[in-house]
């Protein structure tokens, strides 16, 4: 008998058999009535993702590819942007913003450290020819958490716009986009939403789509001009992926069945269980403080080898976790505990990250992580999360 | 007791039992080993498909963002190409050429007709600048097909590369990439491939390669050269769409087991038979002599409103058909017969636009249509296909 197959991993994300279910419906046209139906329904559940008012656009492509578009749109060559980059999403953003001709000054972050709304105001009053702050919500490869509540506050009342990669951060951490003033707020399927990757989900603020009218960009496959004329008739510009479409109708129904209050809450208590067994088991987080929810970035002991733990945990548990990325790769273990995962997976993925810190030559005299964390977990289900008692 | 919902449109198709199954698995993680198993899985069945010992690269885009793909990285601004404009996809490889700064020559053919070798030899001669000829191998907006073999002649010893949309002919009717001399074939998911939208496919000639190394494209999301050295490693350059991927492995061992050449077989068998019923029925045929297999394009008589005629087929009788497309939008009926779709559901097809016909004001004394359609199918199934014959 072989172990379950558990998928701890930042994304993609285990999916709801619901969700399965819709991927295998038989085809309908993108272009008919029925397809007009499925895009008036999830509409309004994007929009209470999202927290706005605004259209929110469906793309056919990765997340980047949302990145590029958002990039493409909103800036002109030779326009200056501030990035932050506290990983290789940062970095990310960078390379997208120099592919477009842009001029991009870096505030560079320690691995685990967020930038704080301070050195953004001081960068921003340092060079007022800087149009746009492009930053990650959650720097999915460090498991940091950047305050965009505290940078919209900074950008609102300026001509600078507010530009947030949101991959792993909505539908899994609070990241309203209205409310604190983010202009560009995008996302992937595969990440809180639990489907497979290949749809990624944008939209501007009004005075972002002033700036898009103005750039004026010639990008033909990501034109979000066009796609969001299409989107007010319930259209794609191009032929959409119609069964990942289905599927997000059904994973938008479960998040108002559920409320997205539920939700980040049960994000949060994961995110705390997942912190209080691995500190149980003696090691080290990534992020002390501006931590990612629905992914824990755990430091391994100096000499242990994270590929020989990642191959441990998978062989021996079925439980499939991620590395580092970039000079982390070996030296980091990356729980993914967002989607649809509850806690006993995280039990299991505790006890497979034990297993194979213990096989890659490690030692753990732990004997009470897997109740340590469960008892963290009911602890924050109580209390509620950090954005719900402010 | 409704009618069952038969899909007879140019894509999306209706898909396989298999697939579907194949679609609503559970995820599986895409930097990682079960991954790597679907990617070596599909490179030999795609490059069998495309009659290529090149890499054929999968992208997380609709066929459209291929074009794009292909046109950027081929191209540079300011460089000179040819585009054959035959219908809505001919133009919008004029745009594509546009948004990127090329200087277009278009060679516009009439609705229904298609363009000649020697005519593109001609331009060509004309203009020693011209470094491309972009065609859709089949113009799925008409349902000609473009003689892409003959092209291939003209360009092969040039230093003109031959670009081609094969987004409704690869798997429906013969493009051989390599044997016909294509630089870039490229197609989408959701037409012969038997998948739902989402996915692309593309592939280049050596000589190609080398044209994207000279030009240097900035497209960040579609890197042609990364996104092959990510492929040699079976892997993508960014989140690939996992379970269209899964999918397509699933769709690509059914070719296998057919062979492409009984699927041409009945593809132009199927095309036969539409063509059959469709002048049985007194209606005549927009595209005379390089008619695209797998889609049959129907002018309906002058006085009939082609919305009618749909929405009557699709009320009375569950068959949904499309329209045709800009000024051929209410005059034409393009039935689709690609991709899953038998003798059997282009027999219900036909009755349907029969209803659709009468319903909308129009009327016919057709008997046999039935008959002589199901006549011609199994005499071109006895014959074989035109491209097998040569």
């Amino acid at each position: 008998m072989r172990n379950k197959l558990r998928l701890l991993t930042p994304g993609p994300t285990p999916l709801p058999e619901e969700v399965r279910l819709a991927l295998a419906k038989d085809m309908i046209h993108h272009r008919k009535s029925d397809f007009v139906r499925v895009m008036e329904r999830i509409q309004p559940g994007l929009q209470y993702l999202f927290g706005t008012t605004q259209q929110v656009l469906p793309l056919s492509s990765s997340g980047t590819g949302a990145m590029h578009a958002a990039v493409t749109n909103l800036f002109a060559p030779g326009e200056k942007v501030l990035v932050i980059e506290g990983g290789k999403f940062g970095e990310r953003w960078r390379e997208i913003a120099h592919s477009q001709g842009l001029v991009v000054t870096s505030l560079v972050q320690e691995n685990g450290q967020a930038v704080t709304a301070e050195d953004v105001g001081v960068a921003l009053k340092a060079d007022p020819e800087l149009r746009g702050v492009l930053v990650q919500a959650s720097e999915t490869s460090t498991g940091v958490l950047h305050p965009v509540h505290e940078l919209g506050a900074v950008t609102r009342n300026t001509d600078v716009l507010l530009v947030v990669d949101g991959i792993s951060a909505v539908g899994i951490s609070p990241c309203p986009m209205d409310a604190w003033g983010i202009d560009c707020l995008l996302t992937g399927s595969q990440k809180g939403l639990m489907l497979p990757p290949g749809l990624a989900l944008l939209s501007l603020s009004a005075r972002a789509w002033d700036k898009v009218r103005e750039t004026g960009s010639s990008n033909f496959y990501f034109n979000l001009l066009a796609e969001r004329d299409k989107s007010l008739n319930h259209q794609t510009l191009f032929t959409s992926p119609v069964n990942l479409l289905q599927g997000l109708a059904v994973s938008l129904d479960l998040f108002r069945e559920e409320t997205l209050e539920a939700v980040y809450r049960k994000q949060w208590a994961l995110t705390s269980m997942t912190r209080a067994g691995a500190a149980s088991l003696g090691l080290e987080l990534l992020a002390k403080t501006h931590f990612t929810w629905g992914l824990t970035s755990i430091k391994l002991p100096s000499g242990i080898d994270g590929g020989l733990v990642l191959r441990a945990a998978a062989e021996c548990c079925g439980v499939v976790m991620a590395g580092g990325q970039g000079e982390l790769k070996k030296s980091l273990v990356r729980l993914g505990h967002m989607g649809h995962v509850d806690w006993g997976d995280v039990l299991a993925g505790l006890h497979a990250l034990r297993v194979g810190l213990i096989a890659a030559g490690g030692y753990s005299a732990a004997r009470t992580y897997l109740e340590d964390a469960v008892g963290a977990y009911e602890d924050a289900l109580r209390e509620g999360c950090p954005e719900m008692r402010v």
